[in-house]
C-alpha cells in the first residue's frame, strides 16, 4: 500500500476497530438472545462484515464503477451469510 | 469516514480494484479448469477476499491489536470459505 493510505489508515483504523466492536456486541447480544445463530466467533463475523463494508466503499468510491453502493455490497453479503449460517 | 482516508482511497482504489480484477481472473480460470466450483459469481468471491484480507490489514496496523496478521485473517477466511463453498 502506498505511504499515503498507510499513514491515513493509522488515523482511520481506530474508528474501523470501533465499528468493528461495536457491530461484535450487537452481533454476540443477539446470538446470547437467540435471535441470530453461527457456529462462529461474533468478533470474526463482525470483521467479515465490516470487510466487506469497506471494500464495496472503496469499489463504489473508485471512478471506475457506475454501480450503486447496494449493488456492490449485496452480492458480497451473500456469500458471507452463506458462510455465517453455515453449520 | 475522515476526509483523509477518503482522499488517501481515491488514491489508492485503483490499486485495490486492480487486485480484485487479477484475483477474480484467476478465481474465474481455475472454476473452468474445473479446479475450483462454487455457485457464486468469480468477480464477487474476489472482492469477499479482497474485502477481508485489507480488512485484516487494517486491524492488524491498528495500535490495539498484538495478534498476527495470519492469526487475523485465518478465522475471517473460514467464515468466508464456508460461504464461497455452500452449495
Amino acid at each position: 500500500m502506498s505511504e499515503t493510505i498507510r499513514s491515513a489508515l493509522r488515523e482511520e483504523s481506530t474508528n474501523i476497530v470501533k465499528f468493528n466492536e461495536a457491530l461484535s456486541d450487537i452481533i454476540d447480544e443477539s446470538m446470547q438472545n437467540g435471535l441470530f445463530q453461527s457456529r462462529f466467533n461474533p468478533q470474526h463475523i463482525a470483521s467479515v462484515l465490516v470487510g466487506i463494508y469497506f471494500n464495496a466503499l472503496i469499489t463504489w468510491s473508485s471512478a471506475e464503477t457506475k454501480e450503486d453502493l447496494k449493488e456492490i455490497f449485496h452480492p458480497q453479503f451473500e456469500i458471507v451469510w452463506e458462510g455465517i449460517a453455515a453449520q
